[in-house]
């Protein structure tokens, strides 16, 4: 896709800020940012991490055009010598990130930003909307992909995305989830998400009626059809048409591939006399399609009902997370640098949710050796050692009396450097592997973890020393 | 903002469709398509329709890049003289729409296609993307900007916004709902809605203290600054720490306007302290705002308590409409023409409301001439005429017993014109006209339509003949 300016992409405020910085004198000064998040959507047991290359881009290609700084001029705020610093702006930082489709909990830093002040107050926004919008969606995507238990689910829902990066994005981080593909062509055009689709119900009113509509439309597209049954009256008119059309015009070509869909009506009962239908007609290789406003309950739901279902296609619940439209992930200062001594930074709220973890960190993900399962992550500052070796034991931050210890395990350390100063230094796999790494990240959850009711709270725990370092820091900002 | 190549961000059956109407010599049939939707966001009583202006910069500039067709060809589904007529794609069609900014209710087409059918077909996916995200923001502004009774509401959710075009879009669509402006930079600059911001927490950690941080910031921008006081304890020392810093800078500069701003804890509670402090420091004339997952009800709640607020600051909820994301609008087929003579069409789905209005078709408001109140919206057949002089008699499509009948009323066609012939013939108002003329339009709405519970639900009728021609054709298509 076209790249656009997008420097001013961000809340106001950073500039504002920036602007203050830079006239103070405090520019150069290093600051650590996190983001993270505070609570899984749905009520969910883990989110999936998406977004990245879009930032990786963002950050590349960031700069202020003379356009912008003429906006910023008008406003008659900023300084002279500051608009004149825009001008050569170039992000000079380091950035270290969670691959995407890591699966992710509440709390840990899914991207750490280390730059000169005014460059990592500045990308703020836009990290943050990319990280938030594509995780949104790759976690919707792999719920409703879980429910559907093995059938394929298409990402269907362009035409209800909140704008035209939420639909080719929303594609993109759907995939990540899980999807099979999409119906947004330019998503598979720009990012390679396999596109596919066949008719709406406009093709079949501009028949004389649906065996002609059907039939025209099996002729032009002989391979593996999908006909649209419920335009008028889907067991008395459209599966008998299509049944018809099928057998005139695939069987002489000896094509089996097909299927029907329908987008209304009681999933359950109507499925179940289509696949009886079908099959009395010998179109047993013929599969159903189903679409209408699903999510991961319906799906679960009417495949206990005993739905007879081969394929979903999601749309406007998955593309805008209908049901928890938003991903919180924040962008809080941990600290600030100068001369090569760090400087923790803590933010203390009323709200307990909203104190921050100060320090430059890292974060372990802590598996089983005998299950290969992840059992915890371990937040810790960024210097701390930990061995595989020798017993680990872990400690619950709010209650600490809840402790685990661990003996045969392994570490993984879940960050991966994204830039270098300002240089780009992590290559970004094909989005079939982000997927393949997904459902592999998926894997080595526990069911516990992954259920829709209720789901086991994942331990994400402070090391000793970060646990110490945040608690004397708290003390001291509230005294 | 840059304009991409949108001609591929659709549905990848409107080109399978669309190649199917070419291949067989359809593609010169007219065909009409409403758009409209089915229910009212947030079991509200009205929507807010916007959206327009960007799908008009769409369709002037719709064509397909050489890399589009390339990707096409790609697919080895299309034919080659499809490909080639891909090549001098453009919309030659007619747009009816209603203007951004009006309100406008279920089952109404608040915009009509008309043009050749691969034409018409081709833009559906965008038409509803745009109409269904920025209709959904502009009403969810809408209701936020009435709860807060007279309060200006700033717009402050790019960052988890679903990507780029649903931040930047997000606030347009929001300002045009009655928003006061937005904490977006680039939509101020890119399409004039009046961008603000002050500071993060980030800027008071970055001091060493609140007082020195608030100190800097007056001196930086000492015209109306806002200072954030919730970063360590808001009555204990934020603002304390504001007032010194107020009282430091900005009273020997002889400035009064400033605010302070909290953005965690109980927002009742902490805004009557302040506000005694403030009041007791001579501050009197500094403003309260407050953040922190906001929308209508709790706008609501919070005024009901007492709470003492100037101004609002609306994030994630209103810039996702988190309690009810989607905008259910749809594109649907109503007629064909050939000749000059249309052939209406319509869609009978085992949901009633599924079912749609045939034919080319129009919409009347009918106001009351005593009180300038809207008081319902008659659909009717493209070339029915009503006088103003005669009284109207309408009546309930699903329970023709309920009538009304009006007198001293006066009509408003909703829909205007807005491409003749493939050209814009309609001159787009700057955006605070649209959002006057929107509030104009709330003001004409009964508060019995406007009320959040149970609102009353606004009369939209057919006319006898449509109704007639509808139901003939139910009964048609069902036998």
């Amino acid at each position: 896709m076209d790249r656009k300016d997008l420097a001013l992409l961000c809340d106001y405020y950073e500039i504002t800020m920036g602007n203050g910085y830079f006239d103070l004198g405090m520019k150069e000064k290093t600051a650590y940012f996190d983001v993270f998040y505070r609570k899984n959507p749905d009520h969910g047991g883990y989110a999936v991490a998406a977004g990245l290359e879009q930032i990786a881009e963002y950050i590349k290609g960031l700069r202020f055009s003379a356009s912008d700084i003429e906006y910023l001029r008008k406003r008659k705020v900023f300084s002279e010598d500051f608009l004149k610093y825009l001008e050569t702006f170039r992000f000079t930082g380091d950035v270290w990130a969670v691959p995407e489709g890591t699966v992710v909990f509440p709390y840990e830093p899914i991207l750490i930003v280390r730059a000169p002040l005014i460059e990592a107050q500045l990308v703020e926004t836009y990290v943050l909307l990319q990280i938030n919008h594509q995780s949104l969606i790759a976690t919707k995507a792999s719920r409703i992909v879980r429910a559907a238990d093995g059938r394929p689910v298409s990402e269907f829902g362009s035409r209800r995305a909140h704008g035209e990066d939420a639909a080719v994005l929303g594609a993109r981080a759907a995939f990540i989830g899980g999807c099979s593909g999409t119906a947004c062509a330019l998503s598979d055009k720009d990012y390679g998400v396999p596109a596919g689709g066949t008719m709406a119900h406009s093709w079949v009113q501009l028949f004389e009626n649906e065996y002609l509509a059907f039939k025209a439309y099996c002729k032009l597209y002989p391979d593996n059809p999908t006909l649209l049954v419920d335009t008028y009256n889907t067991l008395e008119s459209g599966v008998p048409s299509a049944i018809r059309a099928i057998k005139d015009v695939l069987r002489p070509l000896g094509k089996t591939a097909c299927a029907v869909r329908i987008d209304s009506g009681d999933i359950t009962y109507l499925t179940r006399k289509i696949r009886k239908m079908l099959d009395e007609a010998g179109l047993t290789d013929c599969k159903i399609t189903v679409s209408n406003s699903l999510d991961e309950h319906i799906i679960t739901e009417i495949l206990r009902q005993g739905a007879c279902v081969d394929a979903f296609g999601v749309g406007e619940r998955l593309i805008t997370s209908a049901s928890d439209a938003v991903f919180g992930g924040v962008y809080k200062l941990a600290a600030t640098e100068e001369d090569g001594v760090i400087t923790p930074k803590i933010k203390v709220s009323e709200n307990i949710e909203k104190i921050t973890n100060p320090h430059f960190k890292k974060v372990y993900r802590i598996y089983s050796k005998e299950t290969g399962k992840a059992e915890a992550d371990l937040i810790c500052l960024y210097d701390e050692e930990f061995s595989e070796d020798e017993p680990l034991e872990i400690f619950d931050p709010h209650y600490t009396w809840k402790k685990k210890t661990f003996t045969d395990f392994r570490l993984r350390e879940l960050l991966v450097p994204v830039f270098k100063n300002g240089k780009c230094v992590y290559e970004f796999p094909p989005i079939e592997e982000v997927r393949r790494y997904c459902a592999e990240e998926i894997g080595t959850m526990w069911d516990e973890v992954l259920r829709f009711e209720n789901p086991h709270n994942y331990y994400v725990d402070l090391s000793d020393e970060l646990w110490e370092l945040k608690n004397r820091m708290i003390e001291e900002k509230r005294n």
